[in-house]
């Protein structure tokens, strides 16, 4: 077979994300990110002394957008060393050689990595935030819709449709707080030099201790960075990349969770995910609606438990002052989580703005469903009026029994629990009595209306305090 | 093969968890949970109206902790429920049926179960800031004892063992803030009934979402959690499960980092995990000295990633209101990853206790490696000495080469790179000079020591927050 | 809170695994495999002229099941050492000291766990095997029964039930050939010695490695391994045990995927997972059956996925000759995924034994479904009837779309595609051709029942050559 | 931020994976792959009677090679289906309408993947292989080299290097046992149809099931699978994919495992991973040599665990007769999981062939640390000369308790065993005699020699059943 001659393009990459998140991850993206760290470190270094001029970090400042990556890998093709060709460029592009002063290759990457991280948490943020915005708007227009509630895939007691949803958003609130308590935490590595003693940028301020802790507060706070470490070797410690991914692995749940739950009601004729514009079911069958999207969403999830595994496997590695036996797995498990999770909230706000109740269906499968569920309330209104406990109870079951005996054998309209218990002389509850207390929906969906209530509050100290939140929309899905 | 008659003991427990962490997870312990957590429902429900009388309360707390397994077991295969039997054998010692007042299995389960997690992780949390303290300690006790650092497990410049051990610090710092910040927000998920929506407590209540409310509050409170959950279904979100493994995953990370490099160290002739009491090496080698606490640290590290992933097998499982999918995996990961985290700690603060430095040996490497590691000092100063540049450069090159030839060759006494240096006509430094350059370790350890000391002020704030950590002493090993 | 005073018991082991694979693994069964073991040993040394008097080995083969765990504790508190302990014991017994002649503790240790997991999987593969067998007759039992086949959790194209069984059914024949494959080339670790050279031995047999090479043979073939490695150090190469554990993995999948159609079919009303004597739904709910075995397998499922991850954290981990950060993990995955294997095949076979399908609701399914799902079949009918394609298609299209409408708002009884069908004057064919054609269902199963045959076939040659498969029963489920 | 312009590549494939690879997962790739067997089918119908022209057949294969990658996504935006967009590409070259009769979507791109994973495992088969024969050349060159056994990363027994290199041996047959096993039974899902029925190709054959059979038995011949299944849904069973996806990740352990004990032998001085033309230490080291293939692989090794967890994550996860809720995870997995482990054989290959001894460093190591390892022989020989052997045990103690001491404190050349021995007046030899008896290394390895040599042969059986495997040599490394 020939070769291939074609770039292989990132699936996830080119498939299922964002622009805003390719761009941070693109090599022309991760280029720029590395032009404004250097410039950083080279305004700071001017300000504590060193003898940088002012025009040359303009000159620096013109020019990075210039990103030219077949320029960069022919030069690392004859210097044999990436982050050398990249210095060479900048530098060449500039006219001056002041970027780099003091710092070792990890200075650079580490740091630039770590922006990366950072600001691909923070789009992710906002993003949740949308989706959960977007769950609540549904889960509100929803609060009032009775289902019946199922535990075990079958029948157990009522609930509403808007609480149903709201428990998804109750998962996504958790996922949240933790991602957010990350974020605001996330700590820069800094400059740290080859073993982490910062001995070069100590010899570039002369000895200076001082000098090169006021240089790495400024870079840091000046990149939007919250903390930076004290003690780290070459590497910062790899166990912050679980911290990372597993906090995105976990966001996933509530999405998948509601999902599924949404594949479930489809194949029970109650919900859709949604048409897309200009889908059409095989032409054979042109009624088929599959859920092919949140099916999607759940392979997110799944993609997303593999590289927490990677990140995983990173803990405990580092031998020493550190290698790079890590590289190679954070080249692929960073962006490709963040492009996993990406394409699974742009899929989750697609569901969450197409799917749609299929109400009467849902109203059929409580008139079958709700006299069972509503046995207890029954059974209390007959002792109210007159029956004892034990008759009322035996009518009931035996009347549950024979009703649940039509659904099993395919007659779900013939089940008629209502009919059979207003036509047994041991209850003392005619069918219009029955009727009337079954239509009392607030009777059996308990505090699902308030508990929804309740949600929209929490989600709106969330899109208060990132009002951007507001503005996300989902980009059109392949 | 005959059947076993006898009891499989789980192995995690009973070799290596702490005797306080059994407790929480024994079959014993938890029905004392499970006990104060129906007395606190009682008095809740008392307080809030429901005609429970006081001495009935007193009577339970009187008998809650008779506590007889077996009994339990027998009522559980003539009832075929296990949380029947257990209401009936506390109501049978406590001669009253006050308990689980309107309420389902799982509003009892749920809540014992987050319970048993809540107390884990707050032992887990001293431990882990224990294990921060010696750590502290020990970093102290070497801040300034210069070491060869290595990157890529060859020399590479020159660090300080405290400095070393601090970087494990770092990383400890960071597990003890994500779990820190894990259990503030732990949120229960209280009273809510078969399908959330609290239908039976309300109904209790006459239909009182208020009193709800209030009780479970209350209850919530008392019991110490931070947080309850407003949207549930049948069961809280299991990626809060993977919310707490994964943190423990992560904090294992430090532990299996510092012990990698204690082996690592070890098989250098530099260090030593340290001797137990009565241990001895083979009879044939007696002089052998074994790592096996620190290699059994980095097995722990790979246990807690299984239960990870089995935690996150957990995500995004639910179907509508809940199920029992959970439960086995639940039953063996969250009890067994307490027990390996616990486990770990022990062994780490063993380590840590026990270790020491071969500071000679550690010496003798510095003699050999320095020379190398300085090699940029060097040249600076034979610069200021009048050599020219390129003169020194290649000076230092060409003797740098023919003495790591010597280490190469299994003579590094012989490698003397100094003494080549100071032979070399080109170099304007004589031996001693060279000598003494060599002996101001603070030229080339950098800021080594300062980050100690912060790593120290870091540590004392935990401390100083947790004072119960001073306490803490490791059980002994098997 | 007290110290727990109690074993806490294995979880897996003491309320899932049947108790012939408890005999494996509980204390008593290794010391017994040991046993076994180390008289095999002898047996060998002294067939190979090393002075063992045949009473001793009969002296030993007499005590060999006295097995007194507690006096061997008691002896290991006293030596320090686990190996010596059961030595001296097992030598005290006899009244002997010639067990362990030339041997290393991994001598016994290893050969001793790979016994238990060549034993364990041996039984595995024979109730797996018997699970395929049920799974084929309850496949054959229903090879004709058709159903309303589903793709996307919505009706798809008629297949049969036992169709949709033998697809497990393929699945777990390829996890029965995996699993077959590592039993037949499982290899045992031998007598090595501390490093792998043999060393030991080789001195006793006063430096014959033909002798030793003998002996090793001799009772390698006695213990029953296939196969024996030659280049080991001190342990095997632990990628052996993922091997194992990821074939144990591989091999719940189709159980895992049976029983969750199962359980989605129960939420259809279509299928139950059976009744175990004495069950009952809650006595709110008298008619409420939950898929609770069934829900249990997928816990077992994601538990095993747990293991394999701790047996791929043991990849790659190897040291020089070895050391012991794999052992607290191979102490706990190694029974334990066995465990777990176990429980899910007797639940397994459970639900097999119990589950039935409910034919009437699953007709009445395809009453509303098939004619959907046969539209290509109509279409091509109408058009050898004499009606244009085109005019034919939009027929079907309109009435399709209004059946399905009135499926989505509730009424399915009320979607009669067919008799709208036959009331189009469009169609050629009347209700009772139509009816005729719907009833033919071999035209719309295709090779199902043929597929279902030819999976009896493929049973059959492993019931045949395993056939104590046909005797497994499982255990009563708690 | 500008969003990104150029595409994002796939980095495994791009800087690690081997052209070969690469052009079995191109796009361009899979599209001949897809055509080939779109042409294997037609000729199958032909063959057994449908009207399908060999003239048109032959245009097909004229043109399968004009892959216009732009062409095909112009017409899927247009079509909004990815398969049908392919299927008018390939007509329209060829001027026909031919392919894809009676098949579904699935039928196509189930047996493609199929195909391209088929592919993938002979060459990764072939390739390691490779690896094996290059590792076992290595060590049958260092057979008889002895070097100080380590376990627990300290002196136990001597060995030899080839016995060391020979144990990463004995890892690698059995994975390569497992992969060749898996090659030779993976079966093909074969003409299946929507939901397995094979109802679409029956209905093009006139209902003839026998046709259909032929059919799908000539294809899957000739496209070189073993097998076929024969009960499926939509899909086949994804635990086949786990099957794949773990037999890499085991094959990973030995390439991991071996070069881990490089990076500690490159540690201890004894060895180097070797030196790639044209690289350089840094300019501030230039004798450093840092072992960056051996850490890469060890990160190859991590990133085959998560497309494990991956491959684990689909088990079980079926739905009735299928859906997507896979598809986004395969196409991630799959190709990742082939480059990651092809680009580590790349890898290893390399290390094998630059890898280098430095074998007086190994005897400087032996000189100091064989008399510790040959210390019982050393009581032996005292014994025999006469010695009691008390008198001789303790002597020996107490000498290496010294010398230990020697080493502990940095002076390994002052531990001088030999000669303490020899000057003790308990130990009967002299330093002749001792040193005569420790040249005699054949007396401390064991049977390290012809261990390596029964290597050789296991070796040469896969060389001579793979002959293509001498030829394959490793790409230049980035």
């Amino acid at each position: 077979m020939a070769q291939s001659e074609s770039v292989i393009p990132n699936v996830l990459a080119e498939r299922y994300a964002s622009g805003a998140m390719k761009a941070i991850w693109s090599p022309e993206g991760r280029i720029l990110i590395e032009r404004d760290y250097w410039i950083a470190v080279m305004k700071g270094q001017r300000e504590l002394g060193l003898k940088i001029p002012a025009k040359a970090i303009k000159d620096y400042e013109k020019v990075k957008k210039s990103i030219d990556v077949k320029s960069i890998d022919a030069r690392e093709r004859q210097l044999l060393h990436d982050v050398k060709a990249r210095i060479e460029e900048f530098n060449g592009l500039a006219g001056h050689e002041y970027i780099h002063l003091g710092m070792t290759s990890r200075d650079l990457t580490e740091n630039v990595e770590q922006l990366q991280v950072l600001r691909s948490l923070e789009q992710i943020r906002v993003k949740a935030i949308a989706a959960l915005n977007r769950l609540c708007e549904r889960s509100v227009e929803y609060k009032d819709l009775m289902i019946t509630g199922r535990t075990h895939n079958v029948p157990a007691q009522a609930t509403t449709l808007g609480k149903r949803l709201a428990m998804a958003g109750q998962e996504l609130l958790i996922g949240i707080e933790r991602l957010h308590d990350l974020v605001e935490r996330y700590p820069a590595r800094g400059l740290k030099g080859a073993v982490g003693t910062q001995l070069d940028q100590q010899t570039l301020f002369d000895g200076s201790a001082t000098a090169v802790a006021n240089l790495e507060e400024k870079i840091v706070k000046h990149l939007g960075f919250g903390n930076v470490m004290t003690n780290v070797g070459q590497v910062y410690p790899r166990s912050l990349d679980l911290d990372t991914v597993s906090a995105l692995e976990q966001l996933a749940s509530s999405a998948v969770n509601m999902t599924t739950t949404v594949r479930l009601m489809a194949g029970q004729g109650l919900m859709t995910e949604g048409f897309k514009k200009g889908q059409v079911g095989s032409s054979a069958m042109p009624h088929k609606v599959n859920c092919r999207t949140s099916e999607r969403i759940h392979g997110f999830g799944t993609i997303l438990k593999g590289y927490a595994t990677m990140a995983a496997g990173l803990t405990g590695g580092q031998w020493n002052e550190g290698d790079v036996s890590c590289s190679v797995v954070r080249r692929v498990m960073l962006p490709d989580a963040f492009f996993a999770i990406d394409g699974l909230l742009e899929a989750f706000l697609t569901v969450l703005g197409q799917m749609g109740a299929f109400e009467k269906a849902i109203a059929a499968e409580n008139a079958v469903q709700l006299p069972f569920l509503a046995s207890t309330t029954i059974l209390m209104e007959s002792v109210k009026a007159g029956t004892g406990r034990e008759t009322a109870h035996l009518a009931i079951k035996e009347n549950a029994l024979a009703a649940s005996k039509e659904i099993r054998e395919g007659r779900p309209s013939e089940a008629k629990l209502t009919e059979r218990l207003a036509a047994d002389e041991r209850i003392p509850l005619n069918l219009k009595q029955l009727e009337k207390l079954l239509s009392e929906s607030s009777r059996f969906v308990g505090a699902a209306g308030k508990q929804v209530t309740q949600f929209k509050r929490a989600t709106a100290k969330w899109t208060k305090k990132f009002p951007e939140s507001l503005k996300v929309k989902p980009g059109s899905m392949l």
